[in-house]
C-alpha cells in the first residue's frame, strides 16, 4: 500500500484539541492529511506545511470529518414493521407485536437471509459515512438464535454486543426468572465467544434492576464489558447500575434524575443519546444540554432497528440533536464521532490525528456545520476506511 | 424515442383514485407502468395485465412514486449563511443580516456564478427525487438584479416566481412606498416576461396587507398568477388576501385563525407547508391536521434557501410532516407530489396515470411509507423525468 496525501481540504475536523484551533474539534482550515501504508493517519495540519506522499488526492475544497462511529444499532434482524409504523403514524389501531414481531421473523429466517440483510444495512450506513458500527443480538432469544446472530455480526464488525436480555423471551412468558437463568447461563456460554459487550434493556416490562445486574455481572465474569439500555421510557435504575458496574455506555438516557446526571458526569460511562428513537415514536427528547453542562460525555447513535428507529443516518441524528436536544453543531459532530469512540472505549477511531485509523468523510460542503444546516440532504461525498476509498 | 414498460414495481402510487385501491394515493401492488414515445404515462396497472412495449425496465421489487413537486424554493442566490446558522444553533450572539446578507452576495455575483449555484442545487434536488421545482427571485431587489435572477431561473424551470417584494430593499429603507412603486412598476415590467407567478412576503417587517395587495394586483394585471408568503411568523392578513385574490397557494400558514382555515378550506388556494423552515429556526410547527380536517388542500415543499431552510430534501419534509404536523405517511406523500402540483395549478404532474408526464422515483424500499419510516436515509434509487432516467 502506498502513502496518500489528501489535500485541498477546506476545513478539517481532527477531534484533537492539540491540533488546529484548540477547540475540542481541533479544527484546521485549508488542511491536508497524510495516510500511511498501514491505513493510519501519519500527519494532519495546514496544507501549506504538508509533507509529500506517493499519491495525491484532491478534496477540492470539501470539508473532511472523522468517519461516524455508530455505537448502538440492532441490525441482525429479518422482516420490517412498515404496517406497525404506518398505523401508529396514521392514528389507527394496530395489534403490534413490537419486538416479538421481529423475533418471530428473525427466528424464521435463514443464516444467508440474515447476513444479506445485515450487509444491506451496513452498506447503506457506510455510504452515509459510518465507518465503525456496533451491532447487537436480541431478536433470537434462544441460545441457538442469539449465538447465530452474534456469529453473523462478528463476520462484519469487531463491536458485537450480546443482548439476550432484550425482552423476556415469549417462550418464558410465565417464568422470567427462568429466562434470566438462561441468559446468564447456557446462552451466555454460547454467545460470549462472539461478543465484546453485554447489554440489557433495563426498563419496566423488560428487565428490572436486579435482573439487569444479574445479566451484566454474569457477562462481566465471562470477560464481556457492560453497556445498558437505560432510562429510555421511564425513570429507573439503569443509569445508576451502568455507572456502578463501570459500563462503557448508558444508552437512551431520556428520563434522568439529577442524581443520574451527576452519576454520569462523575463516571467513565458515556451517555449515548439516540434521537432517531424519539423521532420515530413521537417521544420526548433526551436533554443533551443538561448532560453536557454537568460534564458528562455524550455520544450520538442511530439505534437503527426496524421497530422504533429505522434510520441509519448519523447526519440525521446530528441535525435532530442540534434542533431538539440543545447541542451545538460542533458538539453534535463530536458526539457522533469521538463520542461514539468513547462509548466503545476506542482511541484509534473518532479522530484524525497521527496514529488514528484513516476513517474519514469528505463532505459535499465546505464545513461540518452543514450536517445540521442542510438537514436531510445527503452530503457524504466520499468515505474512506482504513486509508482506502470505501464509498 | 421508444416506449418503455417498467415492471416489477412492488407498490405503485398513482395519485389517481380511479386506479388501484380507490384511496387518494390510488395504490397498486405488484404494478407496472408504460411510458409512451413522448415521455408520458400510457398505462398504469397490475403487472399481470401490462401491455408490451419496446423496452423493459425491471424495478426489482422497489416502490414507485410520482416525482416530488417542490413548489416553493429560493435558489437564485450566492453565498451561504453558515456562520449565522452556527451562531444561532450555538446560542451565540451574531449580528445577522438575514436576507440582506444574501442580497449583498447575490448582487455581487456574476451571472455564471449564480447559474452554477442554481444548477448545483437543482441537480442535488433531482438526485433526491424532485422532478419539478418552482423557484423565485427576491435576493436582487433592483430592477436589474431581479430580472437577471428570473432570466437565469427561466432557463431551468417553467415555474418561475417574481418576488421583488421579498423584503423592502435596503436602498429604500426610508421609503417603503417608493419601493412598492418600483416593484409594481418598472421592476414588474422588466420581470414579468420571465415569470409565471407573482409573490409577496406579507409579514410584519416585510409588507403589510395593503402593500401586498398592491404587489399582487399589479402582477395579476401583467398576467402573473399570485402566490403569497402568508402567516409565517405571526397572525396577519396574508391568507385572507391570498384567498380573496384567488392565489394558487398561501405558503407557510403557521399562524392561522379559524377564519383563515375556513377561508382556505372553501377556496382553490392551496396551503403550502414548509417544515424545513420551522426545523431550522426552531419555530412552532404548522398544523397540517387542522387544515386537512377542515378540507383544505395541503402541499409540502422545502422552502430551500440559505437562511431559514437550507434543505433540498422533500423526503425530509415528509418525515417532519408525519412526525410533527399530524400528517399520515399517505397524506404527506400526496402533499409532496399531487399537492405541489395543485399549488402550481398543474394537472400533468404529481400523478402517474395515463396522460401525465412520466416523472417518477424508484425507491430503495418496498413502500412509500419508508420515506417517513426511514428518516434521513437516502432512498431515492432512480429518478425518471419525462420518461427518461435522469438520476
Amino acid at each position: 500500500m502506498t502513502t496518500t496525501l489528501v489535500t485541498g481540504i477546506r476545513s478539517l475536523v481532527t477531534n484533537d484539541p492539540a491540533l488546529g484551533d484548540g477547540s475540542p474539534l481541533g479544527l484546521i482550515e485549508d488542511a491536508a492529511l497524510v495516510v500511511d501504508q498501514s491505513g493510519h493517519i501519519a500527519w494532519a495540519g495546514p496544507a501549506a506545511a504538508a509533507p509529500d506522499a506517493d499519491v495525491r488526492h484532491d478534496a477540492g475544497g470539501r470539508a473532511c470529518v472523522p468517519g461516524f462511529v455508530d455505537s448502538h444499532s440492532h441490525l441482525v434482524f429479518a422482516g420490517d414493521r412498515t404496517a406497525e409504523f404506518h398505523a401508529r403514524m396514521s392514528g389507527r389501531a394496530y395489534s403490534a407485536g413490537g419486538i416479538r414481531t421481529t423475533v418471530a421473523a428473525t427466528r424464521a429466517a435463514s443464516d444467508d437471509a440474515l447476513e444479506a440483510n445485515l450487509v444491506h444495512h451496513l452498506t447503506e450506513a457506510l455510504r452515509q459515512g459510518t465507518t465503525t458500527f456496533e451491532t447487537k443480538s436480541g431478536y433470537g432469544l434462544t441460545t441457538e438464535d442469539e449465538a447465530r446472530a452474534l456469529r453473523i455480526a462478528a463476520r462484519h464488525t469487531e463491536e458485537v454486543t450480546y443482548l439476550g436480555a432484550h425482552i423476556v423471551s415469549p417462550d418464558f412468558a410465565d417464568d422470567p426468572a427462568g429466562y434470566v437463568a438462561l441468559v446468564t447461563g447456557e446462552m451466555l456460554d454460547a454467545c460470549a465467544p462472539y461478543a465484546r459487550w453485554v447489554d440489557v434493556f433495563c426498563e419496566k416490562g423488560a428487565f428490572d434492576g436486579d435482573q439487569a445486574r444479574a445479566v451484566l455481572t454474569a457477562g462481566k465474569a465471562k470477560g464481556l464489558i457492560p453497556r445498558v439500555h437505560a432510562n429510555q421510557l421511564s425513570y429507573g435504575p439503569g443509569v445508576q447500575l451502568a455507572v456502578e458496574l463501570d459500563a462503557a455506555s448508558a444508552d437512551h438516557c431520556t428520563h434522568l434524575t439529577d442524581a443520574d446526571v451527576d452519576a454520569l458526569a462523575h463516571s467513565s460511562t458515556v451517555a449515548t443519546l439516540l434521537p432517531g428513537a424519539e423521532f420515530s415514536t413521537r417521544a420526548e427528547w433526551p436533554d443533551a444540554r443538561r448532560l453536557l453542562d454537568a460534564g458528562a460525555t455524550v455520544a450520538l447513535s442511530t439505534d437503527c432497528n426496524p421497530g422504533s428507529s429505522y434510520t441509519s443516518s448519523m447526519a440525521f441524528c446530528i441535525a435532530l440533536a442540534v434542533r431538539d436536544m440543545g447541542m451545538t453543531p460542533d458538539e453534535a459532530l463530536w458526539s457522533a464521532t469521538a463520542g461514539g469512540a468513547a462509548a466503545l472505549r476506542r482511541t484509534d477511531i473518532g479522530r484524525l490525528s497521527p496514529g488514528a485509523r484513516a476513517d474519514f468523510i469528505l463532505l459535499a460542503a465546505p464545513s461540518h456545520v452543514h450536517l445540521a444546516y442542510r438537514p436531510g440532504v445527503p452530503l457524504t461525498s466520499e468515505v474512506w476506511r482504513e486509508g482506502r476509498r470505501a464509498a
